[in-house]
Protein backbone atom coordinates (compact mmCIF):
# COMPACT_ATOMS: atom_id res chain seq x y z
CA UNK A 1 0.00 0.00 0.00
CA UNK A 2 1.34 3.54 -1.16
CA UNK A 3 1.59 6.27 1.56
CA UNK A 4 -0.80 8.35 -0.19
CA UNK A 5 -3.63 5.31 0.49
CA UNK A 6 -5.81 5.03 3.29
CA UNK A 7 -5.61 4.34 6.36
CA UNK A 8 -2.88 6.32 7.31
CA UNK A 9 -1.83 5.66 11.34
CA UNK A 10 0.00 7.51 13.85
CA UNK A 11 2.42 5.73 16.77
CA UNK A 12 3.81 7.87 19.24
CA UNK A 13 6.88 5.93 20.13
CA UNK A 14 9.57 6.05 22.72
CA UNK A 15 13.37 5.50 21.73
CA UNK A 16 14.56 4.89 24.98
CA UNK A 17 17.45 6.89 26.58
CA UNK A 18 19.62 6.78 23.90
CA UNK A 19 21.16 2.73 23.43
CA UNK A 20 19.67 0.90 20.67
CA UNK A 21 19.54 -1.97 22.91
CA UNK A 22 17.50 -0.43 25.28
CA UNK A 23 14.72 0.06 22.09
CA UNK A 24 11.68 -2.44 22.66
CA UNK A 25 10.65 -4.53 19.58
CA UNK A 26 7.44 -3.12 18.98
CA UNK A 27 9.05 0.29 18.13
CA UNK A 28 11.62 -1.10 15.97
CA UNK A 29 8.71 -2.80 14.69
CA UNK A 30 6.83 0.71 14.26
CA UNK A 31 9.62 2.65 12.55
CA UNK A 32 10.00 -0.72 10.08
CA UNK A 33 6.38 0.09 8.75
CA UNK A 34 6.67 3.78 8.55
CA UNK A 35 6.48 5.88 5.90
CA UNK A 36 7.36 9.13 7.86
CA UNK A 37 9.34 9.89 11.12
CA UNK A 38 8.53 12.92 12.67
CA UNK A 39 10.03 14.80 15.94
CA UNK A 40 13.02 16.89 17.40
CA UNK A 41 16.17 17.15 15.24
CA UNK A 42 18.56 14.35 17.32
CA UNK A 43 15.54 11.89 18.14
CA UNK A 44 14.66 11.69 14.23
CA UNK A 45 18.85 11.77 13.95
CA UNK A 46 18.71 8.21 15.33
CA UNK A 47 15.89 6.59 12.90
CA UNK A 48 17.90 5.45 9.74
CA UNK A 49 17.00 6.65 6.49
CA UNK A 50 16.11 3.96 3.59
CA UNK A 51 13.83 3.96 0.41
CA UNK A 52 9.83 4.79 1.08
CA UNK A 53 11.05 6.72 4.24
CA UNK A 54 10.44 10.22 4.66
CA UNK A 55 12.32 12.44 7.93
CA UNK A 56 10.66 15.31 9.20
CA UNK A 57 13.36 16.44 11.86
CA UNK A 58 12.09 19.50 13.28
CA UNK A 59 13.31 22.27 16.49
CA UNK A 60 12.84 22.26 19.86
CA UNK A 61 9.25 23.80 21.30
CA UNK A 62 7.30 23.61 18.49
CA UNK A 63 5.82 20.51 19.82
CA UNK A 64 2.27 21.45 18.85
CA UNK A 65 2.70 22.42 15.39
CA UNK A 66 4.70 19.09 14.82
CA UNK A 67 1.54 17.38 16.35
CA UNK A 68 -0.87 18.31 13.83
CA UNK A 69 2.00 18.26 11.02
CA UNK A 70 1.77 14.68 11.82
CA UNK A 71 -1.63 13.97 12.18
CA UNK A 72 -2.23 15.56 8.94
CA UNK A 73 0.15 13.53 7.58
CA UNK A 74 -2.18 10.15 9.13
CA UNK A 75 -4.93 11.77 7.85
CA UNK A 76 -4.14 11.71 4.42
CA UNK A 77 -3.04 8.20 4.51
CA UNK A 78 0.47 8.04 6.22
CA UNK A 79 1.99 6.00 8.38
CA UNK A 80 3.89 8.09 10.95
CA UNK A 81 5.74 7.64 13.70
CA UNK A 82 6.23 10.53 15.91
CA UNK A 83 9.66 9.98 17.59
CA UNK A 84 10.78 11.06 21.50
CA UNK A 85 13.76 10.21 23.42
CA UNK A 86 12.79 7.84 26.71
CA UNK A 87 9.09 7.50 26.73
CA UNK A 88 6.45 9.36 24.98
CA UNK A 89 4.18 9.96 27.73
CA UNK A 90 7.12 11.79 30.20
CA UNK A 91 7.02 14.99 29.01
CA UNK A 92 7.55 14.36 25.59
CA UNK A 93 5.57 14.11 22.03
CA UNK A 94 2.21 12.36 23.65
CA UNK A 95 0.95 15.10 25.46
CA UNK A 96 0.90 17.22 22.81
CA UNK A 97 -0.28 15.12 20.15
CA UNK A 98 -3.45 14.44 22.28
CA UNK A 99 -3.99 18.83 22.92
CA UNK A 100 -3.77 18.54 19.27
CA UNK A 101 -6.80 16.58 19.26
CA UNK A 102 -8.46 19.19 21.09
CA UNK A 103 -11.39 20.31 18.69
CA UNK A 104 -10.71 17.58 15.95
CA UNK A 105 -13.05 14.85 15.88
CA UNK A 106 -11.44 13.62 12.25
CA UNK A 107 -8.11 13.74 13.78
CA UNK A 108 -9.37 11.68 16.96
CA UNK A 109 -11.05 9.01 14.75
CA UNK A 110 -7.93 7.89 13.62
CA UNK A 111 -5.74 4.79 14.17
CA UNK A 112 -3.37 6.57 17.55
CA UNK A 113 -1.40 4.29 19.41
CA UNK A 114 1.12 5.15 22.04
CA UNK A 115 4.59 3.02 22.38
CA UNK A 116 5.83 3.06 25.93
CA UNK A 117 10.18 3.24 26.06
CA UNK A 118 12.45 3.53 28.59
CA UNK A 119 12.41 6.58 30.46
CA UNK A 120 15.55 8.28 31.60
CA UNK A 121 14.78 8.18 34.84
CA UNK A 122 14.09 4.92 34.90
CA UNK A 123 17.14 4.17 33.27
CA UNK A 124 19.34 6.52 34.95
CA UNK A 125 18.25 4.64 38.32
CA UNK A 126 19.12 1.33 36.97
CA UNK A 127 22.72 2.99 36.28
CA UNK A 128 22.64 4.01 40.10
CA UNK A 129 20.94 0.98 42.08
CA UNK A 130 17.82 1.80 42.86
CA UNK A 131 17.21 5.08 44.30
CA UNK A 132 13.54 5.26 43.11
CA UNK A 133 13.12 1.43 44.31
CA UNK A 134 10.02 3.67 46.48
CA UNK A 135 7.42 5.68 46.48
CA UNK A 136 8.88 8.69 44.05
CA UNK A 137 7.81 11.66 41.73
CA UNK A 138 8.52 12.89 38.62
CA UNK A 139 8.98 16.63 37.92
CA UNK A 140 9.59 18.91 35.25
CA UNK A 141 12.07 21.38 36.32
CA UNK A 142 11.27 23.60 33.01
CA UNK A 143 9.57 26.80 34.18
CA UNK A 144 8.69 27.02 30.19
CA UNK A 145 5.15 25.99 30.96
CA UNK A 146 4.51 26.54 33.99
CA UNK A 147 5.18 29.37 36.67
CA UNK A 148 7.97 28.37 39.14
CA UNK A 149 5.54 28.59 42.47
CA UNK A 150 4.07 25.62 40.84
CA UNK A 151 7.35 23.91 41.08
CA UNK A 152 8.26 25.24 44.41
CA UNK A 153 5.08 24.20 45.70
CA UNK A 154 5.76 20.63 44.24
CA UNK A 155 9.37 20.32 45.59
CA UNK A 156 7.90 21.35 48.79
CA UNK A 157 5.14 18.57 48.91
CA UNK A 158 7.44 15.62 47.50
CA UNK A 159 9.91 16.26 50.24
CA UNK A 160 7.10 16.29 53.12
CA UNK A 161 5.93 13.26 52.03
CA UNK A 162 9.33 11.74 51.65
CA UNK A 163 9.13 10.44 48.03
CA UNK A 164 11.93 10.05 46.09
CA UNK A 165 12.53 12.58 43.41
CA UNK A 166 12.90 12.48 39.59
CA UNK A 167 13.77 15.63 38.03
CA UNK A 168 13.82 16.31 33.77
CA UNK A 169 15.39 19.41 32.63
CA UNK A 170 16.93 20.83 35.48
CA UNK A 171 19.24 23.30 33.86
CA UNK A 172 19.07 24.58 30.24
CA UNK A 173 21.67 27.41 29.34
CA UNK A 174 18.85 30.16 28.90
CA UNK A 175 17.33 29.75 32.13
CA UNK A 176 20.07 28.19 34.50
CA UNK A 177 18.53 29.70 37.93
CA UNK A 178 15.96 27.24 38.23
CA UNK A 179 17.91 24.46 39.39
CA UNK A 180 19.55 26.85 42.04
CA UNK A 181 16.55 27.73 43.27
CA UNK A 182 15.53 24.22 43.66
CA UNK A 183 18.42 23.10 44.85
CA UNK A 184 17.97 25.53 47.74
CA UNK A 185 14.04 24.88 48.65
CA UNK A 186 15.93 21.04 48.86
CA UNK A 187 18.16 22.47 51.15
CA UNK A 188 15.24 23.77 53.52
CA UNK A 189 13.05 20.85 53.38
CA UNK A 190 15.98 17.56 53.68
CA UNK A 191 18.84 16.84 55.57
CA UNK A 192 22.22 17.72 54.14
CA UNK A 193 22.89 14.31 54.10
CA UNK A 194 19.95 13.16 51.55
CA UNK A 195 22.16 11.74 48.56
CA UNK A 196 21.33 13.06 44.76
CA UNK A 197 22.56 11.62 41.79
CA UNK A 198 23.41 13.61 38.57
CA UNK A 199 23.37 10.87 35.72
CA UNK A 200 24.10 12.84 32.61
CA UNK A 201 23.16 11.17 28.95
CA UNK A 202 22.70 7.69 30.79
CA UNK A 203 23.15 4.64 27.88
CA UNK A 204 25.21 6.58 25.79
CA UNK A 205 28.86 7.62 25.07
CA UNK A 206 28.93 10.39 27.09
CA UNK A 207 27.37 8.67 30.56
CA UNK A 208 28.41 10.44 33.38
CA UNK A 209 27.14 9.21 36.94
CA UNK A 210 28.03 10.77 40.17
CA UNK A 211 26.18 10.97 43.37
CA UNK A 212 26.60 13.18 46.04
CA UNK A 213 24.84 14.59 49.19
CA UNK A 214 22.85 17.55 49.23
CA UNK A 215 25.48 19.58 51.13
CA UNK A 216 28.14 18.63 48.35
CA UNK A 217 25.12 19.48 45.45
CA UNK A 218 25.74 22.35 42.97
CA UNK A 219 24.22 23.75 40.33
CA UNK A 220 27.22 23.25 37.23
CA UNK A 221 26.56 19.46 37.82
CA UNK A 222 23.37 19.75 35.77
CA UNK A 223 22.69 20.39 32.28
CA UNK A 224 19.68 19.84 29.96
CA UNK A 225 20.87 16.09 29.65
CA UNK A 226 21.17 15.43 33.08
CA UNK A 227 18.12 13.76 35.23
CA UNK A 228 18.87 14.04 39.23
CA UNK A 229 17.56 11.89 41.56
CA UNK A 230 17.21 12.77 45.00
CA UNK A 231 17.05 9.76 47.33
CA UNK A 232 14.22 9.63 50.20
CA UNK A 233 15.27 10.05 53.91
CA UNK A 234 16.56 6.53 53.79
CA UNK A 235 18.12 6.03 50.51
CA UNK A 236 21.86 5.29 50.94
CA UNK A 237 25.03 3.41 49.67
CA UNK A 238 26.06 0.16 49.47
CA UNK A 239 29.24 -0.31 47.83
CA UNK A 240 29.11 1.22 44.78
CA UNK A 241 25.45 1.61 44.23
CA UNK A 242 22.42 3.66 45.99
CA UNK A 243 19.31 2.32 47.23
CA UNK A 244 15.97 3.04 48.71
CA UNK A 245 14.96 0.12 51.10
CA UNK A 246 11.68 -1.14 50.72
CA UNK A 247 10.45 -0.31 54.02
CA UNK A 248 9.21 2.66 54.23
CA UNK A 249 12.52 5.30 55.94
CA UNK B 1 33.12 -21.37 30.34
CA UNK B 2 31.27 -23.54 32.18
CA UNK B 3 28.67 -22.53 35.02
CA UNK B 4 30.53 -22.99 37.77
CA UNK B 5 34.13 -21.25 36.69
CA UNK B 6 34.38 -17.43 37.55
CA UNK B 7 33.69 -15.09 36.75
CA UNK B 8 30.04 -15.17 37.80
CA UNK B 9 27.63 -12.11 37.23
CA UNK B 10 24.49 -11.05 38.63
CA UNK B 11 21.75 -9.00 36.49
CA UNK B 12 18.58 -7.62 37.51
CA UNK B 13 16.23 -7.05 34.89
CA UNK B 14 13.33 -6.06 33.83
CA UNK B 15 10.73 -8.22 31.17
CA UNK B 16 8.35 -5.23 31.03
CA UNK B 17 4.51 -5.49 31.98
CA UNK B 18 3.76 -8.91 29.87
CA UNK B 19 4.27 -8.24 25.84
CA UNK B 20 7.15 -9.94 24.70
CA UNK B 21 7.45 -7.01 22.23
CA UNK B 22 7.90 -4.86 24.80
CA UNK B 23 11.32 -6.46 26.32
CA UNK B 24 14.54 -4.86 25.33
CA UNK B 25 17.14 -6.35 23.49
CA UNK B 26 19.54 -5.99 26.22
CA UNK B 27 17.76 -8.17 28.74
CA UNK B 28 17.01 -10.74 25.57
CA UNK B 29 20.35 -10.90 25.33
CA UNK B 30 21.02 -11.27 29.32
CA UNK B 31 18.72 -13.86 29.38
CA UNK B 32 20.21 -15.71 26.07
CA UNK B 33 23.94 -15.93 28.32
CA UNK B 34 22.63 -16.82 31.43
CA UNK B 35 22.86 -19.98 33.30
CA UNK B 36 19.91 -19.24 36.12
CA UNK B 37 17.04 -17.62 36.41
CA UNK B 38 15.59 -16.50 39.57
CA UNK B 39 12.25 -15.05 39.79
CA UNK B 40 9.03 -14.92 41.35
CA UNK B 41 7.14 -18.26 39.99
CA UNK B 42 5.15 -15.73 36.61
CA UNK B 43 7.80 -14.32 36.02
CA UNK B 44 10.36 -17.31 35.60
CA UNK B 45 7.44 -18.88 33.81
CA UNK B 46 8.16 -16.05 30.85
CA UNK B 47 11.43 -17.15 30.46
CA UNK B 48 12.07 -20.08 27.98
CA UNK B 49 13.24 -23.54 29.02
CA UNK B 50 16.96 -24.75 27.34
CA UNK B 51 20.11 -26.79 27.58
CA UNK B 52 21.99 -24.75 30.19
CA UNK B 53 19.79 -22.50 31.98
CA UNK B 54 18.32 -23.62 35.01
CA UNK B 55 15.58 -22.09 36.17
CA UNK B 56 14.87 -20.87 39.64
CA UNK B 57 10.86 -19.76 40.48
CA UNK B 58 10.05 -18.84 43.92
CA UNK B 59 7.17 -17.48 45.40
CA UNK B 60 6.13 -13.69 46.18
CA UNK B 61 7.18 -12.47 49.67
CA UNK B 62 10.42 -14.27 49.71
CA UNK B 63 12.45 -11.39 48.06
CA UNK B 64 15.07 -11.14 50.63
CA UNK B 65 15.93 -15.01 50.49
CA UNK B 66 15.94 -14.73 46.87
CA UNK B 67 18.13 -12.13 45.91
CA UNK B 68 20.69 -14.03 48.57
CA UNK B 69 20.45 -17.08 46.68
CA UNK B 70 20.76 -15.21 43.27
CA UNK B 71 23.95 -13.78 45.14
CA UNK B 72 25.18 -17.04 45.99
CA UNK B 73 25.35 -17.68 42.80
CA UNK B 74 26.98 -15.75 41.00
CA UNK B 75 29.29 -15.55 43.54
CA UNK B 76 29.86 -19.17 42.67
CA UNK B 77 30.76 -18.21 38.95
CA UNK B 78 27.04 -18.78 37.70
CA UNK B 79 25.83 -15.81 35.41
CA UNK B 80 22.20 -15.40 37.01
CA UNK B 81 19.66 -13.06 36.11
CA UNK B 82 17.07 -12.43 38.47
CA UNK B 83 13.63 -11.22 36.76
CA UNK B 84 11.16 -8.93 37.48
CA UNK B 85 7.81 -7.85 35.79
CA UNK B 86 8.14 -4.36 34.22
CA UNK B 87 11.13 -2.12 35.58
CA UNK B 88 13.29 -4.36 38.61
CA UNK B 89 13.75 -0.26 40.01
CA UNK B 90 10.08 0.05 40.64
CA UNK B 91 8.72 -1.92 43.25
CA UNK B 92 10.44 -5.15 42.55
CA UNK B 93 13.84 -6.94 43.08
CA UNK B 94 16.99 -4.39 42.35
CA UNK B 95 15.99 -3.15 46.22
CA UNK B 96 16.09 -6.28 47.54
CA UNK B 97 19.26 -6.95 45.61
CA UNK B 98 20.94 -3.85 47.29
CA UNK B 99 19.82 -4.54 50.53
CA UNK B 100 21.00 -8.32 50.71
CA UNK B 101 24.33 -6.36 49.84
CA UNK B 102 23.88 -4.64 53.30
CA UNK B 103 27.44 -5.93 55.26
CA UNK B 104 28.86 -8.44 52.26
CA UNK B 105 31.90 -6.57 50.48
CA UNK B 106 32.56 -10.15 48.87
CA UNK B 107 29.51 -9.18 47.20
CA UNK B 108 29.42 -5.93 46.57
CA UNK B 109 32.26 -6.67 44.53
CA UNK B 110 30.52 -8.86 41.91
CA UNK B 111 29.84 -7.96 38.68
CA UNK B 112 26.13 -6.51 39.32
CA UNK B 113 24.25 -4.48 36.90
CA UNK B 114 20.22 -3.53 36.71
CA UNK B 115 18.87 -3.44 33.13
CA UNK B 116 15.41 -1.36 33.19
CA UNK B 117 12.18 -2.24 31.50
CA UNK B 118 8.95 -0.66 30.41
CA UNK B 119 7.24 -0.56 33.91
CA UNK B 120 3.66 -0.97 34.04
CA UNK B 121 2.45 2.65 34.84
CA UNK B 122 3.80 3.66 31.28
CA UNK B 123 2.45 0.68 29.54
CA UNK B 124 -1.04 1.87 31.19
CA UNK B 125 -0.46 5.65 30.67
CA UNK B 126 0.84 4.89 26.95
CA UNK B 127 -2.78 2.27 26.61
CA UNK B 128 -4.86 5.16 27.77
CA UNK B 129 -3.43 7.70 26.36
CA UNK B 130 -0.88 10.45 28.19
CA UNK B 131 -2.55 11.30 31.49
CA UNK B 132 1.69 11.37 33.32
CA UNK B 133 2.36 13.74 30.91
CA UNK B 134 2.94 16.31 33.64
CA UNK B 135 4.20 16.18 36.91
CA UNK B 136 3.56 12.76 38.62
CA UNK B 137 3.92 10.44 41.83
CA UNK B 138 4.65 6.93 41.97
CA UNK B 139 2.82 5.28 45.31
CA UNK B 140 2.85 1.25 46.22
CA UNK B 141 -0.27 1.10 47.73
CA UNK B 142 0.27 -1.85 49.93
CA UNK B 143 1.00 -1.46 53.03
CA UNK B 144 2.78 -5.05 53.56
CA UNK B 145 6.45 -2.94 54.20
CA UNK B 146 4.70 0.31 55.25
CA UNK B 147 2.45 1.60 57.68
CA UNK B 148 -0.94 3.25 56.12
CA UNK B 149 -0.39 6.41 57.90
CA UNK B 150 2.18 6.75 55.35
CA UNK B 151 0.68 6.07 52.68
CA UNK B 152 -2.31 8.44 53.51
CA UNK B 153 0.29 11.18 53.85
CA UNK B 154 1.72 10.95 50.77
CA UNK B 155 -1.94 10.83 49.15
CA UNK B 156 -2.29 14.19 50.44
CA UNK B 157 0.97 15.73 49.77
CA UNK B 158 0.53 14.07 46.09
CA UNK B 159 -3.21 15.55 45.60
CA UNK B 160 -2.20 19.11 47.29
CA UNK B 161 1.14 19.30 44.79
CA UNK B 162 -1.65 18.31 41.96
CA UNK B 163 0.41 15.58 40.69
CA UNK B 164 -1.51 12.75 38.61
CA UNK B 165 -0.80 9.54 40.48
CA UNK B 166 0.08 6.18 39.61
CA UNK B 167 -0.88 3.31 42.31
CA UNK B 168 0.75 0.11 42.19
CA UNK B 169 -0.38 -3.04 43.91
CA UNK B 170 -3.88 -1.36 44.49
CA UNK B 171 -5.61 -4.07 46.21
CA UNK B 172 -4.88 -7.50 47.36
CA UNK B 173 -7.17 -10.53 48.11
CA UNK B 174 -6.26 -10.31 51.94
CA UNK B 175 -5.91 -6.86 52.49
CA UNK B 176 -8.85 -4.95 50.08
CA UNK B 177 -9.51 -2.36 52.68
CA UNK B 178 -6.29 -0.28 51.81
CA UNK B 179 -7.99 0.83 48.45
CA UNK B 180 -11.05 1.43 49.49
CA UNK B 181 -9.55 4.06 52.40
CA UNK B 182 -7.47 5.60 49.48
CA UNK B 183 -10.70 6.63 47.51
CA UNK B 184 -11.94 7.90 50.66
CA UNK B 185 -8.71 10.39 51.27
CA UNK B 186 -9.04 11.04 47.37
CA UNK B 187 -12.54 12.06 47.52
CA UNK B 188 -11.69 14.78 50.59
CA UNK B 189 -8.82 16.12 48.38
CA UNK B 190 -9.53 15.83 44.97
CA UNK B 191 -12.70 17.10 43.74
CA UNK B 192 -15.34 14.41 42.47
CA UNK B 193 -14.44 14.88 38.27
CA UNK B 194 -10.75 13.87 38.93
CA UNK B 195 -10.73 11.45 36.17
CA UNK B 196 -9.25 7.68 37.17
CA UNK B 197 -7.90 5.37 34.67
CA UNK B 198 -7.91 1.58 36.54
CA UNK B 199 -5.65 -0.42 33.93
CA UNK B 200 -5.72 -4.19 34.29
CA UNK B 201 -3.16 -6.63 33.11
CA UNK B 202 -1.57 -4.03 30.16
CA UNK B 203 -0.62 -5.62 27.17
CA UNK B 204 -1.49 -8.87 27.78
CA UNK B 205 -4.46 -10.91 26.21
CA UNK B 206 -6.27 -9.95 29.72
CA UNK B 207 -5.86 -6.04 29.19
CA UNK B 208 -8.94 -4.20 30.22
CA UNK B 209 -8.84 -0.66 30.52
CA UNK B 210 -11.36 1.76 31.98
CA UNK B 211 -11.56 5.40 32.92
CA UNK B 212 -14.42 6.68 35.11
CA UNK B 213 -14.68 10.09 37.64
CA UNK B 214 -13.78 9.66 40.86
CA UNK B 215 -17.09 9.77 42.12
CA UNK B 216 -17.71 6.97 39.64
CA UNK B 217 -14.66 5.09 41.36
CA UNK B 218 -15.21 1.98 43.17
CA UNK B 219 -12.78 -0.30 45.08
CA UNK B 220 -14.10 -3.21 42.88
CA UNK B 221 -12.55 -1.81 39.64
CA UNK B 222 -8.36 -2.43 41.18
CA UNK B 223 -7.37 -5.92 41.94
CA UNK B 224 -3.61 -6.83 42.06
CA UNK B 225 -2.80 -6.76 38.91
CA UNK B 226 -4.31 -3.44 38.11
CA UNK B 227 -2.63 -0.16 38.11
CA UNK B 228 -4.54 2.51 39.09
CA UNK B 229 -3.77 6.37 37.65
CA UNK B 230 -5.71 9.61 38.94
CA UNK B 231 -5.09 12.37 36.86
CA UNK B 232 -4.31 15.98 38.13
CA UNK B 233 -6.61 18.86 38.43
CA UNK B 234 -6.09 19.45 34.28
CA UNK B 235 -6.36 15.29 33.01
CA UNK B 236 -9.16 15.01 30.56
CA UNK B 237 -10.41 13.41 27.90
CA UNK B 238 -10.18 13.80 23.84
CA UNK B 239 -11.99 11.39 22.10
CA UNK B 240 -11.35 8.15 23.61
CA UNK B 241 -7.98 9.14 24.92
CA UNK B 242 -6.82 10.72 28.69
CA UNK B 243 -4.34 13.47 29.16
CA UNK B 244 -2.28 15.33 30.86
CA UNK B 245 -1.91 18.68 29.28
CA UNK B 246 1.64 20.00 29.03
CA UNK B 247 1.33 23.46 31.16
CA UNK B 248 0.20 23.49 34.51
CA UNK B 249 -3.24 23.36 35.71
Amino acid sequence: MSAKEKPGWLIIAGLGPGDDRMVTPEVTEALSQATDIVGYIPYVARVAPRDGLTLHPSDNRVELDRARAALEMAAAGHKVVVVSSGDPGVFAMASAVFEALEGRPDWQALDIRVLPGITAMLAAAAAAGAPLGHDFCCINLSDNLKPWEVIDTRLRHAARADFAMAFYNPRSASRPEGFVKALQTLRQECGPDRLVTFARAVSTPDQRLITVTLAEATPEMADMRTVVIVGNSATRRVGRFVYSPRSAG
